[in-house]
């Protein structure tokens, strides 16, 4: 059977508009929390989403499988159940207050792909898994991927002791209020094999204005950034009398500004050379305890976050930080104390699927961005585990984490396109 | 009569160093409040310091009054009671935690002068009032010389009714319990009318190391530095997702950081040009409400205080702050909300009186600097009202507000020496 053409596909896929906008709706009715949704992990908010989700799946004809962590897993039987099977989706919860989209989008671009493939009257050579995975959003646990990580195997050590921000229950409490079972998490038990799958793919909202700013609508992700990270640095210096001359002073807080205004600088330059990257000092603050207007303020405290798409450029901010700060403390009299370091490595895209999903965008007349993912996602999870990755952006205005996010469901269908072309074009 | 020489003014001040061990010792011991001493002002601490020198005053034949305010009068009668007064003397206050000589030194050396001009059988011109003043140190009412002020009848509006941060009592309240008038004050009363004043005098340890880096025991002030003040300040810029590429984001932190460092440029620029002022940022601060590792910073709140010797200096980096602030508005996408500004001008020093001062130690052999005071002074108050001022500075290892302030007894005596000179010299 040759594939369906772009055309064939299109009208597959616009014939699901009642289907994505319905459901659409009904997610932001379940996670209704003014102002915009709240789907908190583990708790009522994701619950519901779940279960709006598995119904309709259940409606396509979806064989409907849950895992010891919690996620949904709905799947399209397909030719050769025995063969490596393709993982679509995204996560379902939200951060408080959040938008719609982010995350949700996903799952539902995952259901309409499987409702126009039916459509089209095609069995796929592999079973294709839509999965709507738990707790994505690290402010909750402060564990990244713990739906995802959950599947694959790969939880921390130490995760399912976290307790949520809010509720200060473990997340073994939390997952087995939803019916999970934390001891077969413990133990090991993981649904998703890396062996078995395929390909993980993700459509996700754009979470910065790149599309918007190109007036494209679809981006086709070149990486997920890996990062390094001080979550609680601290400098310190000497607290003095408001005036003591320039000459004597070791202030905390000017080292703390030089040290920004550097990074910032690096970034500009690496900006300048076309490498990608991000830094941000997301705490920067002098010591409420002890500082005043008439003080020099004697202790600074910073978190930084450096991300980049190349684990190469990663290792050379990693040296130009340390540069930076030797500088610093040398010129200032000050010393960094940078507290404990944390590492995320690069979620890298698989260069065929990346070349695969640009073709199809291509062939459907739809121009795409080549984007790397400003944010992290699940499907970095995945790459961590061997399995070959590719990402599809939707743009959306107004960023996301907030209630204002604003996808557009012609951008959102665009986007389902171009990955239900990829399913149709690989696998049937 | 010939003034006395500088050998029998030596001889004369040395005479007295068991009557300043002594009373250090002893106002150490009232002020005991370990680490340091604690003499709070119009409470416990600073009665016990009150009584201490009143009674010192009254062994060496002073006699003593005390006005509205509560400050402290002790004079040395003169040949002529009607001709213009000299005022030596300081503050009997100190920060919680303290150390045992800012203020109290001053106090300590106007005692010692009157008794080494006695032990020189020289009856003075004018008459001499050691002042033991209330209040200074503004951290306890929010409020700058609150004793001397009372003493002139310059207090601000409405200082009457503030309160002590630690007792929550107004200021009238606790002038009222230790024995003064505040509806005298209120009703405009003062205790010293400027026009009947000579000059001011004021001895004060140094709070910055100059003195020590110079390897010199004594400096005469060049004058008591006016400022400029945002108590409250905040940058608005815009919360953003970690990820957001640095063309979109409106980081209020790192406008705040290049604000610090444009600040501290400029510093470094008037050093080199010799012009002396200082600038600090400090409270220095994202919002803890709202920052986080993973938020680009919206928010960003900073106290600036500018301090400079010339109030055209003053007016020149006033705009030059205005200059940066819209510049770092133009390129970052932020706005500076500077809230309340405050300002106090610069206390003039009367040329006359540094050259005499000078004089009076070069006779001495007591090398000097000439400084500008890095802090301010009830001195300040004083030449406020046009009266003429003059201070003189002690060598003080480790700063001033802090336990570990360390005036040695033959710094002390040096620079009473030079006081005392000038009385004896002016007018004997």
């Amino acid at each position: 059977m040759t594939p369906p053409d772009a055309a064939q596909i299109d009208a597959a896929v616009a014939a699901q508009r009642d289907l994505a906008s319905t459901l659409f709706d009904k997610l932001r009715q379940d996670g209704h929390d003014d102002p915009g949704v709240t789907r908190d992990p583990y708790g009522p908010g994701e619950q519901r989403a779940h279960t709006t989700i598995a119904e309709a799946a259940e409606r396509l004809g979806l064989s409907i499988e849950r895992d010891a962590a919690g996620n949904l897993y709905m799947t399209r039987p397909s030719r050769d159940r025995t063969a490596r099977r393709v993982v679509i989706g995204s996560h379902l919860d939200s951060v408080p207050h959040g938008g719609n989209f982010d995350g949700a989008a996903g799952v539902v671009a995952g259901l309409v792909a499987l409702a126009a493939l039916a459509r089209l009257d095609r069995t796929p050579a592999c079973d294709i898994i839509v999965i709507g995975i738990r707790a994505e959003e690290s402010i909750w646990f402060q564990v990244s991927y713990i739906g995802s990580r959950g599947a694959l195997g790969t939880l921390p050590d130490g995760a399912l002791d976290v307790r949520r921000i809010d509720t200060g229950r473990t997340l073994a409490e939390h997952i087995a209020e939803c019916g999970g079972d934390p001891d077969a998490l413990r133990a090991g038990q993981r649904f998703l094999d890396p062996q078995t799958l395929r390909a993980y793919l993700e459509l996700h909202i754009e979470q910065a204005p790149s599309l918007v700013e190109a007036g494209r609508a679809v981006a086709i992700c070149t990486g997920i950034p890996g990062n390094f990270r001080y979550p609680d640095a601290r400098i310190e210096g000497s607290h003095d009398h408001v005036g003591l001359p320039r000459r004597f002073r070791r202030d905390a807080a000017m080292a703390g500004a030089e040290f920004a205004m550097a990074i910032d600088r690096l970034w500009e330059d690496h900006e300048a050379r076309g490498v990608p990257m991000a830094a941000t000092l997301g705490r920067f603050h002098t010591d409420p305890a002890a500082h005043g207007m008439t003080i020099v303020p004697g202790a600074f405290h910073f978190s930084l976050d450096v991300r980049a798409y190349d684990d190469a450029v990663l290792a050379e901010l990693d040296r130009a930080v340390d540069a930076i700060i030797a500088g610093i403390e040398q010129r200032r009299g000050v010393v960094f104390h940078r507290g404990a370091k944390a590492r995320a490595a690069v979620g890298a895209v698989d260069p065929a699927i990346r070349a695969a999903l640009t073709e199809a965008a291509d062939a459907l007349g739809i121009p795409t961005l080549a984007l790397g993912s400003p944010a992290s996602h699940d499907a970095a999870a995945f790459a961590a585990c061997g399995v070959p990755m590719g990402m599809i952006f939707v743009r959306n205005a107004n960023g996301s984490h907030n209630p204002r996010e604003a996808m557009t469901l012609d951008d959102f269908l665009a986007g389902t396109a171009v990955l239900t072309s990829w399913l149709a074009k690989v696998l049937c």
